[in-house]
């Protein structure tokens, strides 16, 4: 292919430029073979050991956080593939993030510790135990997101914030300060690395200090005219960005079909992506012109053997590759040369153009291969293309630096693809050290977010859908207006009495896998039928376990059952951990004794008359973050419940499939 | 008082200072002569027109937000004062600041734009007529805070932050969206207005540009000793500012017997805090000496008519006073003073040590007088002085600047008394565009909130309690959990027939305040009573005056009720603009009719049994946001209903009334 571009090339001119040879052929086999390794290695161990691990992670954690216990999503293998594969896909050269894969990686470490360890991999920690809780849990969890933003764009606030805009579903002052602390000491303890590394023991890490990409030595002037090229740039910003999650969407449905095929197909798609992703960064460099060296570069120029704003590529001494300078650098560099002010003529036009529809398109469909893969390089890198070649063209016109154009574009691409607004602002603010353009990012962020929002749903909530994750949202569907809390109730409801049959209690866990019950006290216990509360799952597995049976259905005192159980043998245990009930087994003799429930039953459950607006039911499961809302009849001498409402019952799917003929967005 | 002081002064030894003449005490007359006059106007607008445009005006925001509807509150007339008593006061050289009036102006505006204007000052809008529902309107007031903030501190993200973190009680992720979008339209006038006034044309405002207290030309770098100063920093920050939170609260309780006397105690508290702090203004910096002008001084020195770093106050020239400096100088000046770097010499411990005292001081005494008083000011500048002392002591071994530890001793003080974290966090960035002292900023707010809270509630919080405003916390006491729902309900309760009587609605509502009443179905209408829902006293009385009266007690069709009535009938009028039952007559004969409540009542009310845990029904009532929460009878053969609910029956003391053997720690 290089040597059919070869001939092509307009840079001819350049009088000692030396042709394609052999050698450039060898040098491409080992960069492509290189990529090609790693990015099958990461394919591999995403494929066979964790396929939860591809992808981004937070559309995952966003549903964790929202009350969808997805399987295997913070599980540690999860963990470990999030880690190495992300590790060996930024290797591979991939045009994808890290930033993604460290907010799932933050996850799934605070899933680990609220679990008190992993008991599989025995790695336990016995004074963890506080986290035997849902919501504490999911505050750690929220911690951990947060984390992973702050160290990824070493952006404290900024984390703070992406945890409260996009993962979090419900959130309390006091989660705020969690946060808060996270970040504090991600940051201290970033701060304290940078410095140990100051002296270059490690690598690239310590560049930069806590500032990714410096821009506060630029002063910012700007006029009307400015102004209207900036509301202009979002506007096309923001359609980019809804033409991005549209087509994202297309291409991951098609992945999913490939991805079905099992563990082969997805390394075959993983390494097919890998050898156009190096065809392109290394191909296309060919396409572009040598370009002299400016005689006041502040940088030196060419860089050869680091990163840096001029690449030597193919050049003779003293030429540098525009192009190659953003396809043939880390993502982190390309980004930093886009972002570089008072470098107006460094890149050609057709260059900049040439790399923004590669990087778009690759981007495109980088994203759903099996290997973790974040959105946020690249749409920053898109966005900080088109803002600088936005920036380029009006160079005449406007005053802004094309750096400064470029942080403009790429707040206009992240406000049309992921639809954040404050923590993206922060982001960029603390990524960028530029208060002064402050103003202008929150004004290309409110139009780019207001025109992408007019096409579609923002990128993470797509891919929640596309999974068919039932993600409630805050607010209650127009539709549930005109439904009754009555009318979705479904299916044979199990209930259980106060005393009941160790036999029926097993043969209802095992033919279904309802994770809530209803108890009822029947005469001669009450009366009348009278709802006690609701028993869950795990506490009758628990219960069973320990074999308090009853030879008689009598009331026993709630004591008793307290005294033989601890504190912690109700609390909620880390996922996967849980008993199960085809671990238990019981003799006949057992089946037919009974056990009191009364003692576990919550008898304080939510409930709504089964004349409640389906609107308002919703609401309340939604706010109060419940996981089963009874449903009690409206008039008397009938049976205390009428039914439970679970997530489920609240997705759109399931009422509609109930009430074809109701309109979905009215 | 300035003679009697005169001989003492340590500063005699620098021969040529005059001594204090007749013309430095006219001078004294004019100055705290012009101050008691702006003060005694500012006190007087507010004691007569406005008593609630007193003090800060974020705790009535907050508990507003939180859905306390105190009367007044956000009235034409709280605003009117609030805009000028700030400017008065501010004029009158108190240690008070504008950012919490400017929170309780934003409000104010939001909450008359939202009723569509005033209809008793004739301003009126009815395309506004949008927010004629609670949420709307809360949401909108929510935004006008975070603009207030915005404005105040030219902080566009701080503003939401603040916003979010300490105004809005619930939170969604569209009402992030809109202070966001609030914000950014505040901060590009702002901006516009900041371009429009560089040439000098508006005074002082254009100055700074949008950062008010630049740092970022300062390099911080710190080690591990340094560190440890900061952590100390912060333990005592919070100290003090847990202690300016109790000396506040006795201080206040203290005012609130005078301020009850009437509109001239008020005037008169004022008249003496106001003398008081020109005393102290101008009569401390005479026990400074003079210092001479550092040789490479940026700025001009001494500062004579304009803002600046360095007073000359009786100086000769070529000398300055440093605690003039401080104290005779704008507050925002001083601030600027303390915050700028490079001047470690420029104020003597002894100037800085007595500026501490006399600030604090003087902040507590000034909040709580009848002038629109704003605490960020006074506890920035007492945090700043503090961190300048502590950074002064340390200026042998840290290697910080003194303008960085006053920076670190203001958020120490900040994250003290306000117990914000975030929100602060990002407003001191946006104020001093210092994102390198990012980590030691959230260390120490970490520290200082963390100290703090150990003994007692953010200064905000205990204001809200001190005024005896009802407000409900996120999380539910733990007294609650051994009470149920049943138990806390009183009164004897009223409830309507589907078809009642109009003598017994009127009556009813002449005799009660209360705001909802069940309506019940009786038979013959149904079989047995029936509970159809709630009816608020707002409908009610619309419903009344329409006169829809029957002769006989029977059921109507809905419809006719909604062609007699238009939508925005039943719309929640503003604040006191609603109908009262006192406007409303009737005839005897009307008395005597019947009126059909079916079709305005909510017939899918939020409803517990009886035998809920009274903190999971105080948890549904706070995160649902209800007025209004009926309690339904668990077992059979009852009346429908139990009672209703309200805000009032969850407020501790209440509770501790019914049930004083309860603990309420436990």
């Amino acid at each position: 292919m290089l040597m059919a571009i070869g001939p092509y090339l307009p840079l001819l001119a350049n009088g000692n430029w030396p042709m394609p040879s052999i050698e450039y052929f060898t040098a491409f086999l080992a960069y492509g073979g290189s990529n090609l390794v790693l990015a099958a290695a990461a394919a591999a161990i995403c494929a066979y050991i964790a396929p939860a691990a591809a992808g981004s992670g937070i559309p995952e954690v966003k549903a964790y956080l929202n009350g969808v216990d997805a399987y295997s999503i913070l599980a540690p293998s999860t963990l470990f593939v999030k880690i190495f594969g992300s590790i060996l896909g930024v290797s591979a050269g991939f045009v994808l993030g890290k930033e993604g894969p460290m907010v799932h990686t933050g996850a799934c470490i605070a899933n680990l510790l609220g679990q008190g360890g992993s008991r599989k991999y025995h790695l336990t920690c016995n004074w963890l135990r506080y986290f035997k809780n849902d919501r504490d849990r999911r505050d750690l969890i929220t911690c951990g997101c947060a984390a992973g933003v702050a160290a990824a764009f070493r952006a404290p606030v900024g984390g703070v914030l992406f945890a409260l805009e996009e993962a979090a579903s419900w959130w309390r002052s006091a989660l705020l300060w969690r946060a808060f602390f996270t970040t504090a000491v991600v940051a201290v303890v970033l701060r304290t690395l940078i410095e140990f590394c100051r002296s270059g023991k490690c690598g690239l890490f310590g560049q930069g200090g806590l500032i990714m990409f410096d821009l506060s030595s630029t002063v910012a002037t700007y006029s009307s005219p400015d102004l209207l090229a900036i509301i202009l740039l979002g506007i096309i910003g923001g359609i980019f960005g809804g033409l991005f999650n549209f087509l994202l969407d297309k291409i991951l449905r098609i992945y999913s079909i490939i991805n079905e095929r099992g563990a082969p197909s997805k390394i075959l798609l993983t390494i097919i992506v890998s050898v156009i992703t190096s065809m392109c960064s290394y191909g296309l460099p060919w396409l572009a012109s040598c370009t002299q060296c400016p005689e006041d570069a502040v940088e030196q120029c060419p860089t050869v053997g680091r990163s840096g704003n001029y690449k030597n590529f193919q050049c003779p001494p003293g030429y540098y590759n525009g192009m190659a300078s953003l396809f043939f650098n880390t993502n982190d560099d390309a980004i930093r040369n886009l972002f570089s002010t008072g470098t107006a003529t460094e890149y050609h036009m057709s260059s900049l153009f040439i790399f923004f529809v590669a990087i778009y398109c690759l981007g495109l469909v980088t994203y759903g291969i099996a290997v973790p893969s974040g959105l946020f390089i690249p749409v920053i890198l898109a966005g900080a293309t088109y803002g600088r070649i936005v920036g380029t063209l009006l160079g005449s016109i406007s005053s802004l630096d094309p750096g400064l154009f470029a942080l403009l574009g790429a707040a206009s691409f992240l406000g049309g693809t992921m639809r954040m607004t404050v923590s993206v602002c922060v982001i960029l603010l603390e990524l960028t050290n530029d208060l002064q353009m402050l103003p202008l990012v929150m004004l290309v962020l409110l139009i780019s977010k207001t025109i992408a929002d007019s096409f579609n749903k923002g990128v993470y909530d797509q891919i929640v859908v596309m999974k068919g994750l039932p993600y409630m949202e805050a607010h209650a569907e127009p539709y549930m207006r005109h439904l009754v809390a009555g009318d979705v109730v479904t299916g044979p409801l199990i209930t259980f009495s106060g005393v009941e049959k160790v036999g029926d209690i097993v043969t209802a866990l095992r033919i279904t896998g309802h994770n809530g019950f209803p108890v009822v006290d029947e005469p001669p216990l009450t009366e009348v039928p009278e709802l006690v509360g609701l028993v869950i799952r795990s506490h009758l597995l628990v219960l069973l376990k320990g074999k308090m049976f009853m030879k008689e259905p009598v009331k026993m005192s709630g004591s008793f059952v307290m005294e033989r159980f601890g504190a912690f043998d109700f609390a909620k245990a880390g996922s996967g951990k849980g008993l199960k009930i085809e671990d238990l087994h019981f003799t006949d003799e057992e089946m037919q004794m009974y056990v009191d429930l009364h003692a576990i039953a919550n008898t304080s459950p939510y409930t709504v008359v089964e004349t409640m607006s389906l609107a308002k039911a919703a609401l309340l499961f939604r706010e109060l973050g419940l996981r089963h809302l009874l449903v009690v009849p409206k008039t008397p001498y009938r049976p205390p419940i009428v039914g439970i409402l679970t997530r489920h019952d609240f997705v759109a799917e399931h009422i509609h499939d109930l009430f074809p003929s109701l309109n979905p967005h009215n």
